[in-house]
């Protein structure tokens, strides 16, 4: 059984001759903007998804286009994929497990 | 001139028996959460961190050592970072970028 | 147009209780192995793959399976794709290009 | 006890106007090229470098500088650490090790 699952987008193009790159990070976005079967989370070194993982390797390939799409010749695109089966993944609770936890281990100290 | 960049660090403990990892990603912040000269965003894939860039290579070392402390004899760690010269980047501010441009090309289109 | 792409692959088994993961990553070659279609360079990191990137993605997401069959309940998996769109990148010539400047560079030293 | 350990960098230089990378490359060879105490090898993908983990990163903080000393604004430097402490790891080993496991599995299946 597989079910939702979190991954990790970064698509970096090559060669656009200046240093910003949010243009094509914004491009990027729109294509999951209009999704309903996928939840994202953009953060300042990539972008979190979470969703069954076919559709996940889809809009990775679709995000990879963006940067040719608007001109650029090359681009290095990295998908990170974490699937966990015996228990169901999700962007908020690993977040969460990782707070518990500290939490708990602050509580021993006291 | 260097001045704060912004990466993201991923510690991964190999051989741990349970699929859990959350206990050593919560020690791994513990030694962020004492510095005073770096900014971190836990995320669902990794942490990111703002600062200058010794700094952080100096947390990436001892975030690296966490799992070995705690018995694990394998780790492998990820460290991205993006490092802009010609203006400050910053967590918020590459975030805000993105969505600065999502909102003009809306604009556009309207 | 879009010929061949060179992209590497890891596969990370999580709570796999011993620190050696050669078994899974032996594993995930054999999937590499009955492709023609493809050409693969095992390195001591990961796996670099060469060919169309549509089968490349094909055989990402079959490898990413690979440890969940022997009996793993957590896989984390990156791709990382390297596309070229003004002309055909290959594994040899990507190291021949990077080569061929350190000559050329310490020609201009002498 | 921490001894040699295998890591792989990558270092991507921004808004560099041309899709070509080797030539920064081929300069951050140059800086392992002048080293005794570390090994690497150079793939399709990246440079992977076997040492004293501090040592690695002594170079990985190097090689990410060298794009800014060729006029580049902007670095995407990763650098991915594995690390093994209840025996060495080395690049020539960990190949190894997974053709070792492809043999004798092809041996089982005769």
């Amino acid at each position: 059984m597989t079910g939702n699952i979190v991954a990790e987008i970064s698509v970096v193009p090559i060669g656009t001759g200046g240093t910003g790159l949010s243009q094509y990070i914004a491009a990027c976005i729109d294509i999951l903007d209009g999704r309903k079967d996928l939840s994202y989370q953009l953060t300042p070194m990539g972008t979190i998804i979470e969703g069954p993982i076919d559709k996940i390797i889809e809009v990775a390939r679709q995000m990879h286009e963006v940067p040719f799409n608007q001109g650029i010749l090359r681009v290095v695109t990295t998908l990170k994929i974490d699937e966990r089966r015996d228990e169901l993944l999700t962007m908020s609770g690993k977040v969460e497990s990782v707070m518990n936890k500290r939490q708990s281990a602050m509580g021993k100290q006291r």
